[in-house]
């Protein structure tokens, strides 16, 4: 896993969510055992766990408290990004093959539906009923963003409404959810809880943003997958969206997006396009906002280390290159 | 939805189900409604909502209690369903397109997740942490045997004990659980939840049974699906296992079951060497051997008339053709 020097804090108890993620995944079936492990070894930044330990760092850090939710979360986490890889059919994450590349859709549908139900398993255990009410809903609204993304795939005339919709539900409501589960299972004043959901909120749109030009400005080695996914895919984010009102040859780009099938040149040549409308630019001023909307909710918050820690956390979501 | 005479206990509020069903899982993304829908109304025999309000009615049927536990079980049986569909590349079920058939891989995926979100949020407003503990379990359980089948699908040599393994969690441990949690949230004494998850767990083993064997015995218009379907799956199922066993021309039958691709008349010619194999007779046997031993459990249980209607039910099993 990726580690962050961000998170010195919590560091150790990070490992600790890692392998005790381990052992909980544990199955006796070798297929399902594999992928979860690839899964959860593909690693990532563990950015969910990170938030709930950080969260419950500014009132008294209970351990024992944090570390199911913190677990449940990226069981959760886990479960979307392997459906996800279907719906996207996405072949490469973080540098390996996924799930869906190595065993197919259908290991891949088990195995998300297993972590889950596993993550289903420790919200029993943790037997918190907001918790639980908490991450039903976001469970519920995700799997709306999915079937909002089958959707609107390949329709090249979306606009900034729809795309917002999305991303909230594929990414900022989770980890939302992970700042606010942090708080609340820490018993933190009502109004705090609030106050670490809505940074969370706002920066978990600045990731996805952040995410999605990456998918066109990065070096597919830093990304660990091919650049121009999205643009492959037919999936509409904020700088195709931004690019095909500003550019100068909209015409064209709006005939690249609409292909069906694109081959590398097209997707190079989208590419430059964007990049040359000034759509990278703008995106990055509304990750510039997002920034410091999440920042202004941490006034909400005691002048604690861990404060300093979640505002720098908010400005590497703009400048990280994975 | 097929109306059982055996459920006219309970008839209005299996109504009742349906309709808070239909208004629960109501979104407004169309695809996504329509597929929920679809899944809601191709209906079955509401089996799992109808044990848990028969379970219920030994206690003093708690219907507030009752309603919602049986929908969460409904929900997780219909998200178990639409994901099957795709695990087993089912085009047809009760008569009706799959939601795989008329929208592809990707949108049930989706559909099941949200099924299962919805089922979360429903666990989350009932607040009972047993029947959270005990239907996570479950889908722990059910997300393995998945797993298993997909390992399982090919390979003609399985066993009884593989066999078992599987239909035990794609099939018996929901039942069991929703006779038990009827029980329970009813407050029934400790020994009889037990007794009823007993029977619950021996009447899914016999349920099973009974569709594999209609799989090869029944017509294609009272299954609502093509007959013939697990051969052609390379899905083992007892009737198979006991013909490749005892049949006459059991190499002729294990070359046929082991064709990677099968074309009718193979699986015309599969069918008629189980028959004709008395594989069909010894598996209903085994089918008899699941329902005494259902109904044994139902000793434990108050002599009240619902008791009648389980034992009915445990025959009616047995006969049923669809």
């Amino acid at each position: 896993m990726k580690q962050l020097w961000l998170f010195n804090q919590i560091n150790s108890d990070l490992q600790r969510v890692e392998k005790e993620l381990h052992a909980y995944i544990k199955t006796d079936f070798p297929i399902l055992d594999q992928s979860a492990v690839q899964l959860l070894e593909a690693g990532g930044k563990r950015l969910r766990p990170a938030f709930t330990l950080l969260a419950g760092k500014f009132y008294g850090y209970p351990i024992d408290r944090l570390l199911p939710v913190a677990m449940a979360l990226e069981l959760i986490h886990m479960a979307t990004l392997v459906h996800d890889d279907v719906v996207d059919a996405s072949m490469t994450r973080r540098g390996r093959p996924t799930v869906k590349a190595k065993w197919g859709n259908v290991v891949s549908i088990a195995t998300g539906d297993y972590l889950l139900a596993k993550a289903l398993e420790l919200l029993a255990q943790i037997n918190h009923p907001e918790v639980s009410k908490i991450l039903a809903e976001v469970s519920v609204e995700m799997s709306q963003g999915e079937i909002q993304q089958i959707k609107a795939s390949n329709d090249v005339n979306q606009n900034l409404k729809q795309y917002y919709y999305r991303i909230k539900r594929k990414t900022a409501m989770l980890i939302s959810a992970s700042c606010k589960l942090g708080a609340l299972v820490s018993s933190a004043p009502r109004r705090e809880v609030w106050a670490l959901g809505a940074y969370g909120h706002a920066l978990g749109m600045a990731f996805q943003i952040v995410d999605d030009v990456l998918d066109v400005t990065a070096e597919a080695s830093e990304l660990g997958k091919p650049v121009g996914g999205d643009i492959r895919q037919g999936i509409m984010t904020l700088p195709l969206i931004l690019a095909l009102h500003q550019s100068g040859e909209r015409e064209r780009l709006h005939g690249l997006l609409a292909k069906p099938e694109k081959d590398d040149d097209d997707v190079r040549e989208a590419i430059k396009m964007i990049k040359d409308s000034g759509a990278i630019a703008d995106s990055m001023h509304y990750v510039d906002l997002y920034i410091s909307k999440a920042n202004s909710y941490l006034q909400e918050l005691p002048n604690v280390p861990t404060r300093k820690a979640l505002v720098d956390l908010a400005y590497f979501v703009k400048e990280r290159k994975f």
